[in-house]
């Protein structure tokens, strides 16, 4: 593996090692705070749209293996705000680093980044394109409290169109057995490129706009409207209170339903639900932090020597 | 000791300890530039509104102790841009970060960061709030020039009305034998719960409007009129030149006078100062790394082992 | 040597001796990813300018060598929103590093920088002014395509009134047999003060408008005409496709011309000469990696050992 652009590069084996790799950080890491396998390692995180939370999850992740950083946010671009191509920017940091993660505003980016250079490159967003690296925590979070080797139900709630993380979960939940059940309202539905895959990959699901059909669900998985994707302001303003998933609702649950989100939230899923035990969104932060060591060690074909 | 939100919080014990830790940080880093005590640390630094000076010195303080940093600025913060509550903010540095130093525009925003997660919070400034760690780097610089267990007569001068750092030192100072003068305008005088805490700690203190009256102390705290604290900004203009403390009026003093100062500063203390012996206003920035680095070693429970 | 502030500073034995120095490190990083020799430094990358390039090669530079870095760019400087004068954030900065590398949009900052500080102190871009660790990697990339010690014929291409680049590196040819070509408008022409110094060092140059000059040269140094250093936008719009160097031009070379630019760059590359063999501008930014280390080593008396 020499970069991660989209989850559909994944096959099942890759999975099945990435998570079993993060399984064995996150067991290591209870007992110390740091593995020192990338000692001589840079990793760039190269953020060309802001991200606060994934930015320091690889960051933390590459300090955790003993490794350094060096970063570059949004504005701060002067290179960009004097019209340099992606091309350049890329033979750039090609230089000064050994690993990049960058998150970039449009589809694709990430890909012409890795074709760029040598080194290996880590697709932490693109637009409303993919973001691999979530859906691989995610994966591993609906692991350790389903078992994805069994049949899982799972319900994507929100912004189904534009939800990068969804259309990337869903990729790989086409290796596991499993339904997928899309609510959202018919305007912020499933791109049919995704469905035409879900077809091909035999994968079954159903689209509703009724937020009850979660009680159904192993794993309810909520997403925010997502404003920034929007060109329309009234129609974001339209949809952004649509769904509110609380404590009463998930109380309901036939099938011990829990709540995950990528984060940030709005309003979309209660406060309510913080410290009930479904709710498992908070941990999804920790458990990124275990799989994107996994990754950096995989990328960097460093093994882990624990 | 968990958490640094308030100079309040601090015990005479814990003063006593802490400058006494400092005073071997200081001694030890005569002879080395690193004391690898926190090597497998992550301090994350959480600046919500921006401060070049404190931001660099609890980074040098992590990194002379060998320790990690993730940090993020301002305008950076996207979640939040995105409406992310602080409380959602600080479950995902907790899940990134072993420490953590906030600076927030809120009065009160790092009490509720640190009532959220479980690893240790350090308030560095929430808007017209407090300080704590400047108060106690100021604390090490009077006690290197003055000793604190004699009586000290401190004068504090300029904009005592939103000085943090003012408010801040003023309860450490309530612990040792001192007198405090307040000089300022009365529209910028000290807050009254201040006072009445000062009266509470039996501490004398008087105010006044009359410069000259910093001849008579010790220690001569001046700062800077916070023009970001005030919302009519023709009433900035008519205080922002209100005082500048020069040679000449130093010159003039019966006890030996020095001159503090948190900085940055403006016009309020000449340059014509700085080289004479009474200005310790940029010893202070260096005195913030010894007692930085003494907090991190005694809120992560790591022993002062040189 | 305590600061690198001026190319002029540079004594022949100078270059020698850290063009030696670079070029054992690039020659040790061939095996290694990293040369610990300065694990106990702290480095501050202090832009009052944004520049991702320069800065990530700083840093890079630092880390490769084991040591921590500390950062702060534009916007972010919140002292110096706040009215902070250079001296004082200087004094600050002292503090926190043992070497501080700064980029200022006033010339002669860097200037006022060191003579503030007791630390080292690199001049990493000031305005219009110089450029001297870009002079440096600069001549690292002429010797190891063209052999310093014989006679070079170099040409300049672009805005050679602003370009500080060019400033710089004209400076240090000065100490080589070498024959300078500036092409570029006349309004874009090398300003006098650096004709007299080239007069001065008895180096031949002759200025022309026509492109084709390049021809003649072992080394064409294209530069971006400098948007921002221009007052009047209709006369930089005027300027900016001004020149395009392409692969068909310089396959009509008599001299195997090598095309280098500081970068980054607009049109005035073209991209058709990205992956032929006279283009180096994307090695530069890797002989940038190594003459900063050779630099932050020489700067720091910490010997080369490998």
């Amino acid at each position: 593996m020499k970069t991660v652009i989209s989850a559909s590069q994944f096959t099942k084996e890759d999975l099945v090692r990435l998570l079993e790799a993060s399984r064995k950080i996150e067991e290591a890491l209870k007992s110390r705070r740091q593995l020192p396998l990338l000692d001589e390692y840079v990793l760039a995180t190269l953020f060309f749209e802001p991200s606060t939370r994934t930015r320091l999850s690889f960051e933390s992740a590459m300090h955790r293996l003993g490794g350094r950083v060096i970063t570059t946010v949004g504005v701060q671009f002067s290179s960009l705000a004097k019209g340099e191509s992606l091309f350049d920017t890329m033979k750039m940091v090609e230089s000064y680093a050994d690993i990049v993660a960058i998150r970039h505003p449009l589809e694709g980016a990430s890909h012409i980044a890795a074709k760029t250079v040598s080194i290996p490159v880590i697709n932490a967003g693109d637009g409303a394109g993919e973001h691999p690296t979530q859906a691989l925590l995610d994966l591993y979070t609906i692991n350790k409290h389903k078992d994805l080797s069994r049949y899982i139900r799972l319900a994507f709630i929100g912004d189904i169109r534009n939800g990068r993380t969804i259309h990337s979960l869903l990729q790989l939940m086409a290796h596991f057995p499993s339904e997928l059940i899309f609510i959202s309202p018919a305007e912020l539905s499933l791109p049919d490129k995704y469905k035409e895959m879900l077809k091909q990959s035999r994968i079954p699901f159903q689209e509703t706009e009724n937020i009850e059909a979660l009680l159904d669900s192993d794993v309810a998985y909520v997403t925010r409207i997502q404003e920034e994707r929007f060109t329309d302001r009234s129609e974001y303003e339209k949809f952004k209170d649509y769904y509110s998933v609380d404590r009463e609702l998930i109380e309901k649950s036939r099938r011990g339903t829990i709540v995950m989100h990528p984060l940030p939230r709005l309003t979309e899923v209660s406060t309510d639900l913080d410290n009930h035990p479904s709710a498992v969104y908070f941990e999804q932060a920790t458990n990124g932090l275990y799989t994107r060591m996994a990754l950096l060690l995989e990328l960097l074909n460093v093994p882990l020597q624990i």
